[in-house]
């Protein structure tokens, strides 16, 4: 029996409409799909709702995959594949497997031989990028930094003398309730001639998206707190 | 007067139909401006007749932008913007600024001041990170080696070491019709057990996304002869 696919499916990051986010094969393709591997239920069922499923919702199957799933339990997400189904991985927001617990699935169907699909949708990462003016033709992404101010302002350091040593670009996300400590080390502790870039609520109509240097950053007021923000260090 | 805001306009990376990768919001974008900034007129004008461009292409206006454009000539690119009007940025492929000389006028209108809004589409390296299965965390993408292949493998190892000490996945791209010898020097040098994501022809019908260690890519046969390839590696 032919194996099926996985399609990794993008997911909106904010209230936009979906013309805006994603071509329209995305929906085609959700259309064809019967098995959804998701991050919460509730958010998965409501998204594949919106993008115009025909078949009733309780035909579905869903299964959940999320940063508490087990190396075993990955194995058993991937049975409709091996029994011949495509299945769809959705992320909570944004593209699968980009700073969230997808590629664990990615990981186990690769080595099973089954094909992988990703399909185009927003990433936060990427469009702060591309709109950052920063160096496009190296950077890092960084995910978390620590918690604790201390190690945090200890490791902000040694991300800045990357850029100034390499001209690699540095990128990271925080818990959004935490933004507002975050950015108060960048401007704490990087040097006034960094380039900071800000890129917040990206793809809504509260975007911002904006690259000042740690000086001019020091003169404005801007709360960030609970609002979803990409990081970026550069030259 | 209000200054113009500047789209970032992402292009197809081969010959896909476009439903499969822009949202239909990009076409409506493009067919409201009149300004371009490209890298090759021909490639340009094309795909934005492609996007159903109503308006005679012959009207519009088209900037060239590519590595050799002075920073002089970077300003006088954003002129239109100056006088008010909206411009496009285009990539010759994928998303601009990612990998190409669109972050010179980026950042240049970053500190003017002026909005930058980047748009959803394409890009080779995060379909293929998303699909490799390997750390999506913490990555980084290096661009291009050095072309002599002595220093190329001495930089291989390098980043090999990086992945096994910090889990970072690292990602390359090469000039298309060096890409064998690339992969020659990645199983040469590398470990056997690194993993090593080829991302080849994205998004078109050829797509092959897959990966393997490098002990077992040393069992395969493949050619990657001018075929567009993103290279990961990750543990």
């Amino acid at each position: 029996m032919n194996k099926g696919k996985l399609y990794l499916i993008p997911s909106p990051l904010g209230e936009t409409a979906f013309e805006h986010l994603f071509p329209p094969f995305n929906s085609t393709l959700i259309h064809s799909l019967d098995y959804f591997i998701v991050e919460e239920f509730k958010t998965g069922r409501r998204f594949i709702k919106k993008m115009g499923m025909p078949k009733p919702i309780d035909q579905l199957h869903f299964f959940l995959l999320n940063e508490h799933t087990r190396p075993k339990e990955v194995e058993a997400l991937l049975e409709p594949l091996l029994s011949g189904f495509n299945m769809g991985l959705l992320s909570e927001a944004g593209t699968p497997c980009v700073a969230d617990p997808g590629s664990l699935v990615v990981n186990k169907a690769q080595q099973m031989g089954i094909e992988v699909i990703p399909l185009i949708g927003p990433n936060s990462i990427l469009l702060a990028l591309m709109g950052s003016g920063l160096n496009g033709q190296k950077f890092a992404f960084n995910g978390y930094l620590n918690r604790d101010r201390k190690l945090r302002e200890k490791e902000l350091k040694f991300y800045e003398s990357l850029v100034f040593k390499t001209d690699q670009t540095q990128i990271f996300i925080e818990a959004p309730y935490r933004n507002n400590h975050f950015f108060e080390s960048m401007l704490e502790v990087c040097s006034p001639e960094l380039k900071i870039c800000l890129g917040v609520d990206l793809t809504t109509d509260q975007q911002l998206l904006k690259t000042r240097t740690v000086s001019q950053w020091r003169k404005e007021k801007i709360d960030l707190h609970k609002r979803p923000t990409v990081f970026l260090m550069g030259k």
